[in-house]
Formats: C-alpha cells, sequence, structure tokens
C-alpha cells in the first residue's frame, strides 16, 4: 500500500478548470493531488530569429515554481536561470511542438507558461498535460480570429511519472514518493500509444530491463485515463 | 461614471480567500475586480545578518507577476531584478514592518510572497491588503507552534490606490483608469486611521494641495472597508 | 534645537555651481551642507524604442554614489542595479519629465547623471534641484545649436525632505536626522506650489493627517528658497 | 549505408588515451571518430554543504564544449549557463554517482571536467564514456595516497547514443546523422547489463514501443564494447 | 608643436588638492590638463580571505569614469565589468602595493577609489599620482588613531604616459594626442628613478628599441616634476 | 642553474602542431615545457558594429584555461569575465591585429581562441605565438576560398616572457619561476626585432634601468628562436 492508501497502478485524483486567466489566449490549471499547474498559453504575433522567413510559427515554453509552492521556500533568486527549470521547460517545449503543425500557425509564436503554485512532485508531467488543455483553446481562439483555418494539434499528449518503490513499479509519485524511489522516469505519449519521451534515471541502483518495461505499461495506463478527461473537459 | 459602472469612491468588488496554500503558514488569496494577488507568508529559522544577535526578527517581502498575468505577456528575464518590482517590494515589506512587533518573533524571518496571478491595476496595494491576513494566519501557526506567545501585529492595515480622472478624484483605479489618470497615488494606512505610506505622483500635470486633501480623503474610505472585511474573514 | 544648530524650518546653507563638466551640454554642482550632488546633463541624438516614431524627446535620469561618498564605503559591486538606486533614478526622470515639453526636443534624449560626490542625506532631493539646472544649460546649448526654438522647460522644480524627529516637523534633514527620524517625507513642487511628488514614509510610528499638513508647509518653504537661488544663478 | 560507410549497428573507430593532463588526479582522452573528448578528474578536500557531516564524499560533472569545437563557432558568452550544457552536467555527474561508493571517500569531492576539444556528436555519452577511465585513475592516485583502502567504483559504466534514421535503428550517431535523425536516444549502462539512464527523444513523430526495444538492443551492443576497452585500457 | 601649444617633453599644467571628501581617511583630487582624477583611501579592519592570518595589511584600487566625464556620454551599465577598467585597476593596486610596507598595517585593508570626474586622457597615470598623496594622508590618519606607529611608505611614486606621434615622441598625452599615437606608453617610476611598471603598445607600427629608450627618459622627466610637486603638496 | 636545469637564456622545450582541430579554418597546438596551448582561427562573414562600412576585416582573440589545466583546478564560473583573461585577450588581439592587413581581409573577422589545455607559465605568449601560425593557415585557406588574393600578414611575431630571480636575468619562465620572480616582463616582438608590446612588472621591488635592457635582449633572442620554428613548421 502507497502512504496515500492508492493502489501501485492509480493516479492522484486530479481535475482540469478551463479559461483560469482572463487576459491570456488559452490556459489550464491542473491539479492533480497537491500539484496545482497552471499553463496559459499566449499567441504573439513574432517568431524567434532562426524562424524568419520560413513561413512556418513556432511554440516554446517556460516553467518555474512559485517559491513557496512547495514543503520549503526556494529563494526568487535562486530559482531562475537554473539547471533544473531550463531542463524542463526544455522537455515541455519539445514535447508540446510533436503534436503541433508549426506550418499552420504563421509566422506566430505560442508561448507556454508553466507555474507550479502548489507542488507536490510530478510537477513536469502536470506541466505537459495541462499544456495541451491550454493550447488546444488558444487554438480555437486563432481560430475565432481568423488566423489559423483548422486547428493545428495532431493528437492529444499527456505525461505521468513512474517508478520503483520499495521493490515494486508505482504510478504518478507524489513528492514523498519521490525522494524515496530507487528509479524514477518520466513517460509523454500520445493518444495513438506512441512514445514522445521517456526519461528514465537510477537514483541509487542500476534498474533491469524487465523493470523497464513494467514501468512503461503503467505510464501508458495512466496517460491514456488522462487524455480520455482531456477530451472531457474539452469536450472533445 | 466610470468605464465599469461604479461610483468615484467605490471600490471593486473583492473577495479574501485564507490557507489557499497547503504547505505555507500563512497564506491569502485577495481578488478584487479582474486583480487576484496571491501572498504567501513564510516562517524560518534565520535572520539576515544585520539583524544576528539582536534577539528581534525580521519581516520582508517579495513581489512578482506571472508572465502572462496582464493583458501583453512579460518577458520572464525582464521581470527580474527590475525598478518597479524592488520598489514594489521594498514598499511592502516596509509597510507590513511597521505594524509587526519585530520583537516578539524572536530570531525568526517572515518572508511575504506576494505573486499576481492576474494583474488589472492595483496590485502593489492588494499585495500589502492580503498580506495582513496572510501574515495573521502564519502568526497564529506561530502561536500554536509556541514560537510566540501572543498575536505580534499591533493593528490593522490595508493600502489602496487613488487618482484623479476626468478632472475628478476616484477611488480603486483598475488598470485602463490608472493608464490614463493624470495622478496615482498609492495610500497605506491603518485602522486607527493614521498613514503609513503616501505616495503621490503627477503623471502629466503637477496637482494642487486640495486635490491632494480629496483622494486622501477618499483613500481612508476604501481602506475602513478593506479593514471591515479582512476582520471578517479572519474573525477576529 | 536641531544637532547642528539649524531651526526646524531652515535648509543647510547651499551653493549651486554651473558649467562644473567641460564636455558635458549642461551641468551643475549643488552643494547643501555636506551633501554634494553633481548632475550632468547629456544630449543624443537617439530616442528608446518606445518613442520611435513618437516625434517626440525623452529624458531620462541616472544615480548614483560615489563609493566613498559616505561615512562607509559602499562596495562599487553591490551599488549597481539595487533596489534604491534604480527608485530614486525613477523618482528623478519622471519629476523632471513633468516640467520639460518632451515635444519640444524633438526625437533627442536628455540624460541626467546625477552622482554624489558626498552624501549626508537627502540627495535624491539635491539630485532633482540640480537637475533643472543642468537641463536649463543643456536647453540654452541646444537652442544655440538651433536644435530647439525655444526653452522647453514649463516651470522651474525643486525638491526637499521632510520628517519627524523629537517630536516636532523639521526641513532639510542630514544623514543623523534621517536615520532617527520617526517619519520620512521627500517632496517635489514646481514654482507655482503644484505637487510632482509627494513621499511619505512611517519609520516607526504611522503618522496622523495634521503632522502630514505641517510637514508638506515646511516643504513648500524649503523649495520656495531653493527655486529663488536656481533663479539667481541661472539668470533667469 | 550510413554517410560514413558504418554498419547501422557499429561505433565509430575510436580510442582511450589515459595520463593526458599531467597536474590532474585522473584523466583520459577519448577519442570517437571526430568527437574527442577531454575529461580531468579533480580530488578536493572539500565537500558541498549539503554533505558536511555525512561521512560522505561527493562526485559531481561540469561540461562545456571549446568554441570552435564544431562545425559552427559557439560564442563563448552563450555557452556559459545555459540549459543543455547543464542538462549534460547534471546527467554525467548523477550517472557516475550511481556506480561510485560515496561512502567510502571521506569528506572529498571529485569533479569531473569533461571538456569537447572536437565535436562531431554524441559528446554527453562520450564524456560519461571517458569519465569512468578519469575516475579509475583518480581513485588509483587517491589509493595510492592512502586516501581510500580500495577502489570506489561497483562497475563499469558507458553510454552511446542510439536513433533511427531513414526508418532503420542505427548505433553511435555522429553530428550529420543526429541533425536529421527522427528519433534520439542516450543510454547508460553499466556492465551487468542495468540501465542507468535511458532518455529517447522523439525529433519529429513519436516512436512505437518496438523501436524503443530495437533501440536498447543496438545500445547495449555498443556498450559492451566500450566497456571492454575500458578494461583494456585500465587493465584490469 | 602640439595641438595645445605644448613643447614635445612638457607636462599638462596640473594642481593637487588634498582632503576633499570629508568622510575618506585620505583623498586627493589631481586636475592635470582636462582630466580630472579624485582618488580616496578608505580604510577598514577587515582583509581578504587569502591575506587572513598574514599579520600584514592589504591594499586594492578601484577604478571607474563618470558617465559623463568625457567626449562622449558611456552608459553606466557597459562601465562595469569591462576589460579596460579592470585591468586598469590591477595596475594601480599593483604599483602601489610595490611601495606600501603591508607588513605594518596590520590587517586592514587601505581601498583607493579612482573615480575620473572629467577624462582627457591619461586617467590612469593620474590615478596612481594622486593615489600616492590620498594614501599618504590615509596613513596620517591611521598615526593618529594608533593604528600604525610609522609611515608605511617606502618611497614616492607617479606616473605618465609618454607616446610617439608625427614622428617624435611627446609626454603626457591629452585624448587627442592619444588617439592619434603611434605608441603609446605607460611608465610608473618611483623617486629613486628604478621603474614599477612599464607598458608599452604600438597602435600601428611596432616601434624601434632606440624609440623605446627616448619614451623612457622622457617619462622621466615628467615623473620627476610630479614627485616633487607631490612632496610640496604634502608638506613632506 | 633553475629548477629544471635550463640555461639562463634557455627556452623551454617546444613543439608546434598545425591543424589540430579539424573544423576550424586554422589551429595551432604549442607545446612549451608543460605548457600547451590550443588557438584556433575561426573566419566569419560577419564585422563588428563599429567596423560596418569601413570595407576592413577585424580579428579579435579570446583566452581561456581548462579549469584543471594547472595545479589546482579553478572554478569554471570564476574564470569567466575576470580582469586577468579580458587584459590577455585584449592583449592578444592587440597584438595580432599590429601584423594583419585588416584592409586585405574584406568585411570578416578572425576570431583565435586560446585555449590553455595545460598550463605551466607563460601561457599568454604561447597564445600569440601559436596564434600567429593558426592565423597564418586561415588565410592559407581564405586564398583556397578566393576570398583574399593575397597573405594578409605583414611579419611573423612571438612573445616571450622574461623576468629577475635569485638576482639574474632569466627567460621562459615556467610557474614556480613566475610565481617566484621580483620582476615580470612580457615582451611580443615582430622578426625584423621592433616590439609590440613590452609589459614589465615589479611584483616586489622596483627594477632599474640597465635590469630592463638586459630583459628585453634575453627576450629578443627568444623570439629570434620561436620565429624561426614559425616558419619551419608553416614551410615559408
Amino acid at each position: 500500500m502507497r502512504p496515500d492508501g492508492r493502489q501501485p497502478d492509480q493516479l492522484r485524483p486530479f481535475t482540469f478548470e478551463r479559461n483560469v486567466a482572463k487576459f491570456a489566449e488559452g490556459s489550464c490549471l491542473l491539479k492533480i493531488g497537491d500539484t496545482h499547474m497552471l499553463v496559459t498559453a499566449t499567441v504573439e504575433d513574432r517568431i524567434p530569429p532562426f524562424k524568419k522567413g520560413s513561413g512556418e510559427g513556432w511554440l516554446t515554453a517556460e516553467y518555474s515554481m512559485l517559491p513557496r509552492s512547495g514543503r520549503q521556500r526556494n529563494n526568487r533568486d535562486l530559482m531562475k536561470p537554473n539547471g533544473r527549470s531550463m531542463e524542463i521547460q526544455r522537455l515541455i517545449g519539445r514535447a508540446m511542438r510533436t503534436v503541433v503543425s508549426l506550418d499552420r500557425l504563421g509566422e506566430r509564436t505560442i508561448t507556454l507558461d508553466c507555474d507550479a503554485v502548489q507542488a507536490d512532485g510530478g510537477t513536469r508531467c502536470a506541466a505537459i498535460t495541462a499544456a495541451y488543455v491550454a493550447t488546444y483553446d488558444a487554438m480555437r481562439w486563432m481560430m475565432k480570429q481568423r488566423m489559423i483555418k483548422e486547428m493545428a494539434i495532431k493528437e492529444p499528449i499527456a505525461a505521468v511519472s513512474v517508478g520503483v518503490r520499495g521493490g515494486s513499479e508505482i504510478l504518478d509519485l507524489n513528492y514523498d514518493e519521490d525522494s524515496t524511489a530507487h528509479t524514477d522516469m518520466n513517460v509523454v505519449m500520445v493518444e495513438s500509444g506512441r512514445f514522445v519521451e521517456v526519461q528514465g534515471t537510477a537514483e541509487q541502483e542500476p534498474f533491469a530491463a524487465d523493470t523497464l518495461g513494467r514501468m512503461l505499461k503503467l505510464a501508458k495506463k495512466g496517460i491514456d485515463e488522462l487524455i480520455l478527461a482531456q477530451r472531457d473537459v474539452l469536450e472533445i
């Protein structure tokens, strides 16, 4: 049994809330357990220099945590250009670009601001899962503005963490589980069951190939549930 | 009449929500019109160097806006150590220290993180008004932990903006009003009606002494209402 | 009686010296008590991006203190982009723009460099008071160069600090008085007696409305004297 | 066939050179194809703050590329605290700590400086593979200095990239292959065949589960060869 | 003939003014032509880490120019940690340490702040020449405070620039001469005629050995005159 | 006798290796004693802003040391924009520009990256000496590319250090000698025997004019040998 009474293959209770940011073109607040992730999507008529003249658009992400989102306060100065947050925002942007048709956006940039208002593990996965909803709504707004003719997302995308703790594989680790896990893995997947990112890290002991197989299976189960809920909240 | 139909001496509709951040010692989300200000209070057993050995505590504030809190997205890099945000967080810290009995805190620091989740004018005033509630709850927590014996706040404190627009004085300017006001003033006041900060700025034209008098009167009216509501939500 | 024998409503002895910087378009060294403030005005044929194409000019200010201007040496590295100096230079720029007709300057920028060569309190006020003289001379230079046809300043402007110490209101605080004052206020005013900035801060105790009134009256007296002297040194 | 004539499952030709840096406690230059990776291991009698008093040691890594290591010159200023290099050095440190017995080091730090002297793809993998050799020699030096009694490495470790290009899986991508691959994966593995890191990224198209399986198999083949060569050069 | 009518071996007119900074332990304003260099000496009871426990003191220098000290305004941000100013302040500190008996200072630091209030060439040389006077007075202050028993300076020190322009060697170049010189050389010398620093740079053409000889001779002449004047103003 | 058995006027054994960096337009690895200096020359079709429209090219240098190039590891963060390395790279660039005909390059920039792979004294001199070889080869490449018609170097250039230690002048100091020398001098000279830079610094005691003369003579002897070897390796 897990500390919070969940089964090994059980996600934390979660809710999606759309359009929580009045001024943003799209936004989503995903609460999954005690992790509260706010993602806003901003559409701007500009393009990074390396995309100039390509006729294509761009999508990028920024990730941060509010200083007192977690158990300890993090100094605002220390939170800025650190390795961890840059690694995470590169992951989010890369994953989202896999499902977005940049060529349909025109020379525009969608910026996803992913801010952990409260953090209890799994924030990078929550960011991707919420980013899909915020991006979808931003594209609806673009269609209304006649900036684009059709939806420029290919497929739903979501992410979960899996890990090994106390000898068995578990789904969707909270902060306490994450801190004590032997292996930690983040999986980003699209609805068709194919992988976008697989990032597995042995924290103390290297892990065997069959452990890897069981973790990937758990991840698929969790992602399937999240994508169903995304479709539900987006009414698609 | 004002753009949103308010009377010149009318605050925007507002609500206080306490304990919105699970991990913080105190927290408050103040929604006033479309400005949503989240303040968390963190209590730590450390003290800045210049207070070492004084036997007293310290209180400090940090202020930021989420990149897409307003009409335009602000670049996260540009938001960091800029003049405006530093000026604001110095104001918040200074004002709150006026009503806190630092000598009762022991060598501890209370850090107020003031993050504008949504911004439609008046964020610095909303931060002070919400900070009082978050600080009060953090002190209740300190009392429960037997860190302090009694409440270390002297008096309720709140803040509002006032200004001159279209020739008449108005209370609690939203973003549109603020952008077009001739004069802009922030007033921080305690329950007993005394001033903690008065910051009036002529944006285009210098202002006369009697204008100043009328603005101060409007400010007092708004602050009285906010302090009543603080008492209500804190049940004191 | 005050530490240096002054009456409560008495300014420190002061002198203005014009054209002290050979290469600058305008300059003024104001010595007021032991505060020595050097302001140079630089005229450049460039305009910040947000003013491009407006046909108007811009005026901005920078403020710094030499490392050993005061009783203690301040580290040069620590002095740079800190909250206090940015707050001060924003104040100086904003105040000066209130009296300058930007539309008469053409797309040019006047930069006011305010450097405290020696600092004994009241440096931000001294900077504004000296900036008026340096700006006036820079405009005379612009007229000679036929960049502008007529003087682009609307009205003389000056600033003083006032405060409460030992229960009574005093004018033009030096460093020692400032460190021990209960309330500290900076007032920027134009010759016609209207306010440009009013910044009052309770250092320990909030202050009452009638205290505010008496401080504003003292400020007016000091500013009137400074403006007379500006006119004298500028021969206008 | 691959651009350089290799088979899909063939590593680039490689050589390890030990003790190339006269002053370092351990060092290794790994040339694999046109990627030349220099790793030095520095042993210091200090420990990061979070390890103070633990009785254990620490191992950390830094990663950089010389400005003209690749086809294009990279500006030295831009190379510093960027997301990519921080991500890579975190990976190297984490991987190496999995095979080092920190508790046998005493309160000492081993710093691995990984500098790409020439870069043609696969630098992060080359860094890990060379780091094993440099670390091993640094520990031999520590044994000679009687700092440690026995070797503090548990198992050999190495890394390779694998990917999908033109529809088939390939081993050890060079820069050109990497730039045009559909999927890119870095695998870090120990001699016993268990995983330390698995990082797979879909560049354009998500990838299927059986593709993942074939990539992992290729990676194992390459890593087995590298570990044999490490043992050979270290004479163990 | 030179642009300002001087002979090739003639210094610009110069004056030393002592004790110009009320709060500093020693200070000197050297005006040489249109270069006005202010040096303050600060004595502090601290020592850099590498000198801890040595029983010796330290002397260091910082160098800067006011933004509008010269013909063009220099941006304050760009002036900070640039190569030129760091090179200059390292030179000043190194030169002054050659003539100071650090072992007589106790564990104290003398910091020389060298700020060019007006700059028309030769600022680094003026800084060293004025630093001698400021340091001497700071040591007089230390003797009065009974921090040291006797003067801790070994010998007077001064500096001048020399160069080649229009085919002949000239002494003490102003900004215009410096900009158009073929060779530029800074010489720091002590009263006994020995060299502390010799820094000669060919700007366009390499220079011959006999040119070097003639420049060194000119430098000696200028330095002798400056040291006489230092003795005069210090009354030693 | 010197610690490593050399005569006072003897260079350390040295070798030049050309074209060590596959991707650079020119490169040279100079090993002189235990100092190993790698210089790459990059040719780019861009020009700094102050050269725009001049029709001329530019040459600039950057200098760094690998963190563990020396006896102690230098922190990568501390190595960046420090005074010493900026001073050195300014020297290298300035010296090389003296012998390059910028007007023959077209609006192109040659960037010399000088990285000390191993450092045992004399790195700045080694950088200049190796830079000549790398620049020469980069120009050969430019001629092949028909960017330039003829070689744009006027004359060979090289540099050595000289110093005074134990009362006598010595050539080409290694790290140990440099640390204990009374005087340290770097001399940059062209083949015709004229000076490009002369930088002599008294470390403890000022030095006399005849000492300066003897050091310059030693420097000439060393530079003559290095230039012969440059010609040899370049086959010119």
